[in-house]
């Protein structure tokens, strides 16, 4: 089962949209700030960002004329994140191709990260609707302040997890939630509406995150499109291991591992996997799939609601 | 003569705009990204964005309470600009202050600078106009495109002398037009005055940013803040190096400079105001200001046109 089948009613729509993400990063077609734009474009992502805001669409008056601009901006903005990601994580891998810092550098990523949410902003002043656009640069401050305190939390093993959390909630979930909302408001769906698919994105976004954090220690390389324990080795703390610096001497290995001896990362990650961490962090994650469910059920039935709730489950429980 | 004295009357709603940018930087107290703001913003500068938003304001129904979020956006959008820029240009002091990028790293200012725009966006959703929305956000499409432009530029002594002044268009004319546009526009003035307060913005942005570029050859590192030459020394070719370069030998000069003989600035400046480029570069800037001065005659008298009037001469013809 793909995750493309669930929401298969919104594939022309979907194609539309990721066209005119093309169109609208290659206006300007002389600069190298365009290629690179395309690059990371083209290499994909599961467009998850877009397809929330068409289904919150779908709770008011659905037009896709309209609600494809706030589509393409909230894509924009996720984008535009990864390519600042990269430069602070110093990652030369993304979906399997070279990050536009390591194929140009990180003075050309900064820009593009730039110019990509310039295109963003563009495109959302299309959405006449102020509400829209104050919901949505609070999340893009308060995605910002996820990063620097990405920055200042790596290599600290003595963090508490809740900075984990609350790191997740403004680098990950902040967007998923703003992504739903935004379709709703942008169709003119009610507050009772919109607010209650903000808290939903907003589980959804969490669950997510922490699937990722876990298949980071689960999956392969090949799976991921770049080296399982990526995140260790660039000092980012997750959940996982979290719960497995509680095991005697992990510290200790992380602690030599930061300090260099990256050839320890395959013997941390089978400890990680054999410490029940992995296990307690699934649940953590199914308990906030649970709680997003819960706030989707409030909402009346819909096609929209069916389609919120499959790909919820989806991508909490996904295996890569 | 000093310049703030040319705006004296606005003094009250200036200090007012200083006193809020604090507090919309500070507003994350705990952040290193608030420390790094506040640095910038402490260490001073012009504020000539504010000012300019003011005296566009002034054209149609001025309303601090709501003008002011327009000007504090746009001298925050500025700001976040320098703190890139100084990444890009590998800038250890400004304003005669370390760099943030120097003070902490590329990293934090990167980051430093997307929070500043993300506060900035959100000053600006309190007006609810999408025409300014608009207008802004293609504004700092422009900047990027003018930065990234830089980058491409930089070091390359083949490049056309157009590829200057679209480049200094796009880095600083663009975003003192949309300043004097968006204080007109905010305040409900006509659009036949808000375009034409933009092409009095853009020719002084045009006046000011040659001006600043001569100064940087003829102006003293006590004057400057950082040290006389830095343009030349980080491959930016300006206005004064275009027509100096047409001189014998100076290209090879230049050649030997870029490829790390730094000690030649000395050599190459005394050269540079010994070949009449300045005068010519001098010519072209007062072109600009004739422009600014001619346009806004268009205008209805005013004090606040009277007060364009001054402070383009002066931000034009300034010696330091």
């Amino acid at each position: 089962m793909k995750l493309q089948m669930i929401y298969a009613f919104l594939h022309g729509d979907i194609s539309r949209i990721e066209k005119e993400l093309e169109e609208a990063i290659e206006k300007e077609n002389t600069s190298i700030i365009s290629e690179a734009s395309l690059q990371l474009l083209q290499a994909g992502g599961k467009r998850i960002r877009p397809v929330f805001v068409l289904l919150g669409a779908k709770f008011g008056d659905y037009d896709i004329e309209n609600i494809k601009n706030v589509a393409m901006a909230l894509e924009l903005i996720h984008m535009a994140s990864l390519v600042h990601d990269d430069v602070v994580d110093d990652s030369d891998v993304r979906r399997g191709q070279p990050t536009i810092k390591a194929k140009w550098d990180n003075r050309i990523a900064m820009y593009t990260g730039d110019y990509i949410l310039g295109r963003s902003l563009e495109l959302m002043t299309k959405i006449p609707n102020v509400e829209a656009h104050k919901v949505l640069s609070h999340a893009i401050v308060e995605v910002c302040l996820g990063e620097i305190e990405q920055i200042k939390d790596k290599y600290d093993l003595e963090q508490n997890v809740r900075t984990y959390f609350r790191r997740i909630k403004r680098k990950t979930a902040l967007l998923i939630a703003v992504s739903c909302q935004l379709g709703a408001i942008a169709a003119g769906a009610d507050k009772s509406i919109h607010e209650r698919l903000y808290w939903f994105g907003y589980y959804v976004g969490m669950s997510f995150q922490i699937t990722d954090d876990i298949l980071d220690f689960t999956s392969s390389e090949k799976q991921l499109g770049k080296p399982a324990g990526s995140d260790l080795l660039q000092g980012n703390i997750t959940l996982p291991m979290f719960y497995a610096l509680e095991m005697p001497e992990m510290k200790e290995q992380v602690e030599k591992l930061f300090a260099g001896e990256h050839d320890r990362i395959t013997a941390i990650i089978e400890d990680v996997k054999r410490s029940g961490s992995i296990e307690k962090a699934t649940k953590v994650s199914d308990l906030y799939l649970d709680k997003a469910l819960s706030v989707l059920d409030e909402l009346p039935p819909s096609k929209a609601k069916n389609t919120y709730n499959r790909i919820a489950k989806f991508i909490g429980k996904r295996k890569f």
